[in-house]
């Protein structure tokens, strides 16, 4: 497929992606009084030079006015004398903007747009709600349970299609994925594209390959339609082209364009990186420049992180808005969350699977626990899939289809908590239980939960909230079966239990 | 029964444990020239003063002579008249004695006996062995297998000898005991003795209730004819009586004189407390104290440790022998072996079953895996067990019968273990995969064995020492099966493997 049919086929998955489940709208420069539903995107589309390096040569950048703010967000160069300007509108109502170039052709042109209210199933991006948490603009909570394919946006069209459709069918609803492709083992095949011109083993950094990126603006909208954040990996180690080790000024033109690309897509996450400290030739001041560039570059303040490898990331620090450790050590998130004051997502913590890498073969029940042990403890875990494959699609890379026991446990968990965070107000607790941050409870006074994890009791006694009256539900988190215990229950409450392990126990107020 | 009757079940108990499998023997003052099997124990029985306070007024000791040896131990009153001293000699030969006393009648008495062979399952003491691990002073390898009984000396007497008949057919080659009656939940029984004089609620604590210590000595030496070593804990806080905060010279001469009583007995640890640090009254000064009273007197060393509730003991002090830790995180113990240097022991890691409390109701598979992850790391766990009983009869404090499923895994466990040990060198190493400790393996060059915890690998590449030649088993962990695998490896080896969870892989070198 040729660049311009990759452009046919964007327009069409936009024009899809307005179908009534999730409204979409792209207003070019000529459709200035267009009506743009919130969190949606505005691409103004402007005609510009072709001559010399566009992407060196040419400024651009427009400036948008709501009543009394504005914001300047940059545009990007897409190739054959298109230039684009995104935006992600966040509130109702008139905005209006001006451009400003280097070039006449580009520079002050101005239009206007109306904000109007979101389609069915457009909650608006997920940023940190309640210090630990997450949730939409417009309200709901994001509970987020994450899974990975790092390397799905260069696989086969068709396996992206299966992606895609698997994905909508997954308890998933944020996908980890690598902006560069990637080399490792089950991965040693050549992208159909490069990021940058390539002439043998050399890169033409001085430029982007508009095709390349177009194609990932077709995956973010893809995401977006099905509901699932595109947690964008920005570098990673696992490279054979050279990405890993560009000069600092292509580090930092590419970070700008990607921002300027994608951040008006209101399901982007940023990722500095996967396992950053396996990145030899980049040092703690480069991380914190790209940090920097990220933090400053997008208008959308979209939520940011880092992953690491063996040596955690300092997660305190002020440009992350969460934490995104690589660990098995499950029992620690508490101690984090309370060091780290914002929410600790496990986006690795070793993958369901079979193949002979330690971090690639844990059980289905060990991932489901994983999942409830973070939860437990007012974190979250993320999934990933492993098994050997005849052709080598692995889940956790090539994406394709979910062949473990984990998902649909995993789903159960979500649903579960999703009915919790309806029920209670929107701060949810954490309390441990003794030294033993495994045996967590979740407490927002309305839904209690406690997981017994390998613990068996057959009786217990749990200390509820004062003054108010429970029901209580016994949950087998591997069976996936509820069983509502008889009685209600109030202040401190004895509890007669199955006497079996990876048992949950709800307590939900009577109302 | 009356302190005579016992005594006399006391000689008998000697005299049962003087049949073939543990030759035991004791001699009389007016037996000099008798024969003491070596690792067994000679106690001289003087007469002596009854007027006065014998426990606080008369001083006797011993002083035993061996080539160019000579070791003084200190005697003890067993009451009624009845001075004595015991004695555990380690090596073949003629050995002689002489007393020393502030009384005429116990000073300057003299004798000899000859140290012959062992009887048959006298192996002799444990002390540390190759570093990290344990032996009998005979060379032989002692897998530490430990259970918890804390006052099964406390209960009755049906119960102790069902105690005796469980550990008989049981994997445990140790027990946790408290020298004290314990008070606690599911411990709510006044014992039927107690160490000392009891006026209602008051102790007279110038002397000691022989008859009292004269039942321990003979649970000891049942212990030692089935050869399970006697964990002894001399102080701990579950006390109603107040034996946690006796005045310090009490504590002292407590200790002074349960060591002239048992240190004769070769299976004897001594452990200073369970959970010292929720003993209020103590300070880090007395447990300093005692920690050196212990060592000092203590003529024949034997292994030496203490058991902590929250806050973890300095195991890296000299007085240890070993580390008896609390906790369940057992991915550490390889990171403590390392900061410590000697064995580390789980000492209490909660216990299978299904009480209210959660230390107390985790699932068999759960203790058994504890085991596995202990084991793979070079050290050693400890098994405990309190099902709901409807006598309240919990092994883990009074003995009895066994009801979980944990100790048929564990004794598949030990035997790998010891049939590891007898095909290899002493010294067993331990080489961490990766960065996850619990996927450890075991390593004497002869028998190296990987433990996958809920990994489920169908293939994986192990590095084999070089020039060498292994075969291959798979072992189900929790099915107990163990199951060759075809051909020979041998280098970097490829092996196919079942893809479940809970298994280990054991290679042993072919001869």
């Amino acid at each position: 497929m040729n660049r311009r049919d990759m452009l046919k086929l964007s327009s069409l998955a936009a024009a899809a992606a307005s179908a009534p489940a999730v409204a979409e709208a792209a207003a070019t420069a000529a459709n200035v009084s267009s009506q743009v539903p919130r969190w949606d995107y505005l691409e103004i589309n402007l005609a510009g030079p072709t001559s010399g390096n566009p992407f060196l040569d040419v400024t651009l950048a427009a400036t948008f006015h709501h009543q009394n703010r504005s914001i300047t967000v940059a545009g990007f160069y897409d190739g054959d004398g298109s230039y684009k300007i995104r935006f992600l509108p966040d509130e109702p109502g008139v905005w209006t903007w001006t451009t400003n170039s280097n070039q006449a052709a580009l520079d002050k042109k101005s239009g206007s747009f109306e904000c109007v209210a979101p389609g069915e199933g457009n909650l608006g991006p997920v940023s940190v709600r309640d210090q630990f948490h997450f949730g939409y603009a417009d309200g709901t909570p994001y509970v987020e349970c994450g899974t990975t394919c790092y390397a799905w946006a260069f696989q086969a069209e068709e396996t992206q299609k299966q992606t895609i459709q698997t994905l909508s069918n997954s308890p998933f609803n944020k996908i980890r994925m690598c902006l560069f492709p990637k080399w490792y083992q089950h991965n040693r095949k050549e992208p159909s594209m490069y990021p940058f011109p390539r002439d043998g083993e050399k890169n033409d950094y001085s430029t982007f390959n508009p095709a390349y990126f177009q194609h990932i603006d077709k995956l973010i909208v893809e995401l977006r339609r099905i509901g699932v954040q595109a947690d964008l990996i920005l570098f990673h180690p696992y490279d054979k082209w050279g990405y890993q080790s560009m000069p600092a000024d292509v580090d930092d033109r590419y970070l700008r364009y990607v921002i300027a690309r994608f951040s008006a897509f209101r399901n982007v996450w940023w990722s500095l990186a996967n396992e950053f400290d396996f990145m030899k030739d980049k040092t703690a001041k480069d991380w914190d420049r790209y940090a920097r560039i990220v933090a400053d570059s997008d208008a959308f303040d979209h939520l940011r992180s880092i992953h690491y490898g063996y040596h955690q990331y300092e997660y305190w620090r002020g440009w992350c808005s969460h934490a995104g450790v690589q660990d098995s050590r499950m029992e620690r998130a508490a101690g984090w969350r309370a060091d780290w004051q914002k929410p600790v997502v496990f986006d690795e913590c070793k993958y369901e699977g079979n193949i002979a890498s330690r971090w690639g073969n844990i059980s289905g029940d060990a991932m489901t626990r994983r999942f409830w042990v973070a939860a437990a403890q007012g974190t979250y875990c993320g999934h990933g899939e492993t098994f050997i494959h005849p052709e080598d699609i692995l889940w956790w890379s090539h994406g394709g289809v979910l062949h473990g026991t984990s998902p649909a446990q995993i789903a159960f968990l979500r649903k579960l908590l999703e009915e919790t965070i309806a029920v209670g107000p929107g701060q949810i607790g954490f309390t441990a239980i003794n030294d033993d941050p495994v045996g967590a409870r979740r407490l927002n006074d309305s839904v209690i939960f406690y997981y017994f994890d390998d613990h068996q009791p057959a009786e217990s006694t749990f200390n509820l909230p004062e003054g108010k009256t429970y029901t209580a539900e016994y949950v087998d988190t591997l069976a996936l079966t509820c069983t509502p215990l008889p009685g209600e229950y109030a202040g401190k409450a004895d509890v007669k239990l199955p006497g079996k392990p990876w048992g949950s126990l709800w307590f939900r107020q009577k109302v």
